[in-house]
């Protein structure tokens, strides 16, 4: 991996626990603890695979960097984000019943929904104290201008959720539909990483905007990918099928496309739920039908519009470079 | 009811209405619908019974209005409080299985509670909007302040949950457990109200001390009041026994002080669950071992410590005397 992003690496988890360690104190102790496992620094299974990529940090700082600034100064700012990603992963864990989450038990799963609705409280409330943080490092307009960024992708983000919740109940949905709901629930808070990043590394309105829009891209670009993946990846062909998107129902992009298409493959979905055996004929004729090059054309139109985006914002240096090499990573997954 | 307070509320109103309906989009309306419902504005029920009294709006509004300045700069403020108030409230109803808000049905119960988390974090988000707007009426440093006490409460509100759900399986607890609690769920937001206020009418540093306090004693004070009438009061006497907070089982602090004394009021609680026809009787005993006359003590010092610090901030004209009045109404509640 890029040298730069391994060396903010640390930097981010030290910015993210002494955030956290606000809770760290006699009285809330096992509430900090609860907040920590999530975070996948203590408890079972605790360690980097449980702590995920910390994308989100990354493109902060990397941002802020490339305009030319010190990435320092935008921490409390990336750890905010991050903060704010898992503050959506423990209420989506709720709200979606998963048992697990990065190969560990959910927080809800171990101790309850009521617990797991207030650590992801918490999280929140603790990215906001960390975004209230810059001032201490940045003009006050600038600061209130990060918070402002961060909490419109907040709004969309509840928005994104709530669509998706309600559409898991609809019977028909449009690919019109896909779009906003993947623009709040993946899409704004990477926008918000970028566009945050710039605007504390003081880059002019036209850079904030193209790093504004190489986040949003990025996002759309990976959800599409994640969408591909879903039903013709690997894992979800062989082995795993019942991780399938086929069967778990996923309102992705390749189903929506399938669904109007109203041939044989939306015949196959009004009749219920797909069994793991039936998951790589169907994924065939879904493929037979156009929606896998559809789904790789688009993947392929959203990465053109980020790396667009991304050169139009013009990144200088090995920052620069590595918010290049780390848009690539995040767009040729296989798996 | 004081004429000010009279004329404050519909302004509170408004503002919360203009806040919320940033959710008022045509792809998030029925989302939308849910959060007007849980402030009480539309649906079955709707109307100013439904809706509260606005105390913490009110709050922030006389506080600054107290201090000399012009009450309007502090609306979105007001509109925050009462919006991360009510983000509690929709959490606390999944979290205590409350099938009923003042008198209408939940939000969970209505929607289910993947939505209603959904809607709780929404109207958190929604209150840093508002928060973010205050930019455009106070310096930035002000509104940078505003937001810090804010979330400084929001995060003494999450930690004083956490501990009154782990509370619940304590067998032992002690009153000194009891004070830390309230002094989060109960105290920490009706402070931030008073001091964020008086923050934005520009108070100097002791006045904002004192107005803290009396936010915070204020809270105390009516906690503990609330305490006293969930065995004391009317209606956990009579008729509705089984609100009593003997028969839900709520570590109040008569409850806490009866435990301690190891008398026959602690070996009958520890028997397990008391039925609505023993109320009567065990608050007799409760009172009979002291913790009526400790409850109502307690509840006037807090009053005095509050009564105390707002006179200490020296409110100004008829907003300050509407203060005192306010105050008076939320200390002198018989049921």
């Amino acid at each position: 991996m890029n040298n730069l992003i391994q060396s903010f690496l640390p930097s981010i988890e030290t910015e993210l626990q002494r955030v956290v360690a606000m809770l760290d104190t006699p009285r809330t102790r096992p509430f900090h603890e609860m907040l920590t496992y999530h975070m996948g620094w203590t408890g079972e299974g605790a360690g980097p695979e449980a702590q995920g990529k910390r994308i989100r940090p990354l493109l902060v700082l990397l941002t802020t960097s490339a305009c030319g600034a010190n990435w320092q100064l935008a921490l409390p700012a990336a750890a905010a984000v991050e903060l704010i990603h898992n503050f959506s992963l423990a209420h989506d864990d709720i709200q979606d019943q998963s048992d697990l989450r990065r190969g560990r038990p959910t927080v809800w799963k171990k101790w309850g929904a009521a617990h797991a609705i207030n650590v992801g409280d918490a999280l929140f409330i603790l990215a906001h104290l960390a975004l209230l943080e810059l001032r201490e490092r940045v003009p006050p307009e600038t600061a209130l201008k990060a918070g402002q960024i961060v909490n419109d992708a907040c709004l969309a983000l509840t928005s994104g959720q709530f669509m998706d919740m309600s559409y898991e109940n609809r019977a028909t949905l449009s690919i019109e539909e896909y779009w906003p709901m993947v623009a709040g629930k993946t899409a704004a808070l990477l926008s918000a990483c970028t566009h945050a990043g710039a605007a504390l590394g003081g880059a002019d309105e036209a850079a904030c905007e193209a790093y504004r829009d190489f986040g949003h891209y990025l996002g759309l670009a990976f959800q599409v990918q994640d969408d591909y993946l879903g039903i013709w990846g690997d894992s979800a062909l062989t082995g795993k099928s019942s991780e399938s998107d086929l069967v778990t129902g996923k309102k992705s992009l390749p189903v929506l496309y399938g669904l109007a298409k109203k041939g044989p493959f939306a015949r196959r979905q009004a009749h219920g739920p797909v069994r793991p055996e039936e998951v790589p004929a169907l994924a065939e004729q879904l493929s037979k039908e156009g929606a896998k090059l559809f789904t790789q054309e688009t993947a392929d139109r959203m990465t053109d519009l980020a790396l667009q985006s991304l050169r139009a914002a013009d990144p200088q240096g090995e920052a620069g470079e590595a918010l290049f090499e780390l848009a690539g990573k995040l767009l040729n997954r296989q798996n």
